[in-house]
């Protein structure tokens, strides 16, 4: 996973394995991607928008899917969302290079939790931003640590021509470890980034694989926080569909930016079909359904592994389980041999920012059924015990 | 134009007029956008291909859509094309800001024609580059000047701690001028780029208006240039499906960057139906109508625009007229009277990197009907003639 990935000469990412229990990939289930359901969507929106479907999208995306995703958030508990501060993306991702792109630049700081999403640290490198780990306790982030090192860079960096500072984090159902930052957590890690200029990226795309979700740390304060949204983990990756919310300045400077302007951005087909679903009400059936079935199987994994061999948080929602190796092991020695024993997990390694403890690894429940995940499961607590 | 655009509470950007005759706007025209065809390309890629049209894709883009637009450069007459030198993008404009964003860095120096696409001139903005304009004359940017101004830069600045140097061109049908750059001044552009260390940037987004295009930059030296591609004029913008074609190393380098890595980029779904249209030959179908249409469009406009009065370069292919006001007259006081008289063209100066001239505007003629562009000239020349 540190390696450079090799040139992919397929349509998709994901290659189906050779008899292993695989366990490292953070993605939907193939077999439940609503593939009918989108081919009805399709065609429904062809026939009744016809070239408005296929034109040059609004920069800041189709109004009707900006309203219904503020009507989203609002049913989800978010409050009144006015579809103004509603702004489409190409996905998270694409979100994230976005806000980075226009509003960061070379040497700005960027403060992540330890550990983070790693694919979020190879587009914080690609915009050659400094990356700051903050320290964590049992909670997540310390909000003083943030504290100590932002008071530490605006003093060497005085506003307005110093480095601008971001944090980075994925406050819900976190990639890798599963947690979710409690309710004071959050209001304490937001209300230190605005005293200090400090401008929050909430990295939210794991919301609707629970029922329930702790409120964004953007309903806290949307002067500080960008939060970005997806579909790609309760409907469709591959539809490149995604949002962010933000306050009403940031979203008119991500609107009128070039590339927005001038068509890019996301797939405008792809989000007049994403629209059609959510305002059908088919988005909402989707979701839950694929919040029941990644609640089997979550229920499936963590039931099944031995906590004292493979210490790890319980998690609420997502799509993983973080787990901790023997001691005396390496993550590294711990994945191969479980590797051996015919299961794959994904080195925890990459998703440090800074030196790696090498003491984790992850592995994800979206992609298999209950029942091999309890198999799974019992290789990996067999893998555990040979090191004891 | 020059302002800022207000934000857009609707799903596209186009909006039709108050019975003026519009030829601001270049977009293919909404009445022919293919709805049906999409479709019907839609259903049967989710039938045929399922989970692989809502999955992850390849960071590069689907291999099919990547083996489709090799097969299409190759039948334009590029040569044979290797797939590996395509990286599918969201459109050119989603290429050019992914260029930028990992090729480029603030304070770097891109040279750009004199006029040239206006949103490109934003996105240059956006990303912090120094905008360098060349001279030009009855061909188009001129060799020399590239040459003494790269030799300047490169020895204020030289390599490999100094800026990096791009050229920004429109070389085919160009936005606004319509005109193309001749054979041997494609030639002379690229060896004089490649000479200083000059990376060519060719937006080549409107080859598929018209029969026969000249072979791009890109195929005179892949190593130097970069060609972005698109399907937004021959297909539909809303896709946001494009490509481009660069030398190896360099899709590998883009293949690799995080955004792409993590789902970023094009719509995977949209690629996919792009990718079907393409290879069951519709899209040539679809990109021959268009073309014959506009053939006849442009044949109408310039047929009947008095060349006498409103001096211009007669396009081979594209969406415009790049007309050139009375003396004494400004392209602002044109476009006023012009608009009094029932005809709304673009005032040219937004089109100017440094500043404009004022003598020009710009004349669409890819969204009316034929009689309409005739009567639109006709209005433009007596507008023209009471100015004389």
């Amino acid at each position: 996973m540190t390696a450079p990935p090799a040139p992919i000469e397929r349509d998709v990412q994901f290659v189906a394995g050779d008899g292993e229990i695989d366990l490292t990939w953070g993605h939907p289930d193939p077999a439940f991607l609503p593939a009918d359901v989108v081919a009805e969507a399709t065609a429904t929106v062809l026939a009744e928008h016809g070239w408005e479907t296929l034109s040059y999208g609004a920069p800041a995306g189709p109004w009707t899917l900006r309203n219904a995703v503020a009507e989203h958030l609002r049913r989800g508990g978010e409050g009144p969302v006015d579809p103004h501060d509603v702004l489409i993306t190409a996905g998270a991702s694409g979100g994230l290079d976005l806000v980075l792109s226009l509003l960061a630049r070379p040497r700005d700081v960027v403060f992540v939790e330890q550990p983070t999403y790693f694919l979020a640290l190879r587009i914080l490198a690609d915009h050659d931003l400094e990356v700051v780990a903050l320290a964590s306790d049992e909670h997540g982030s310390v909000p003083d640590d943030l504290d100590r090192r932002a008071a530490a860079l605006g003093r060497s960096d005085p506003a307005p021509t110093g480095r601008r500072m971001f944090f980075y984090c994925i406050p819900t159902f976190a990639n890798p470890t599963g947690r979710s930052l409690p309710a004071q957590r959050r209001v304490d890690l937001v209300t230190t980034a605005r005293r200090h200029g400090v401008t929050v990226i909430e990295d939210d795309v794991y919301r609707d694989t629970a029922p329930a979700a702790p409120a964004s740390m953007w309903s806290i304060d949307p002067r500080t926080v960008i939060r970005l949204g997806s579909f790609s983990k309760s409907l469709a990756p591959g539809m490149r569909v995604g949002f962010l919310t933000a306050e009403r300045t940031t979203i008119e400077r991500i609107e009128r930016c070039g590339v927005l302007d001038s068509g890019g951005g996301a797939s405008h087909f792809a989000a007049m079909v994403v629209a059609r679903l959510l305002v059908s009400g088919a988005f909402t059936t989707i979701a839950a359904g694929a919040a029941s079935r990644l609640a089997e199987r979550r229920t499936a994994l963590v039931g099944a592994l031995d906590d004292a061999a493979l210490a790890f948080p319980v998690p609420d929602g997502g799509f993983f389980v973080w787990l901790r190796v023997p001691a005396g092991v390496t993550s590294g020695q711990f994945t191969a041999a479980a590797r051996r024993n015919g299961v794959l997990v994904a080195d925890g390694r990459p998703f440090f920012a800074g030196t790696p403890t090498g003491e984790h690894v992850r592995a994800s429940f979206s992609m298999l059924a209950p029942d091999q995940l309890t198999r799974g499961a019992a290789i990996l607590n067999e893998t555990a015990r040979s090191f004891g």
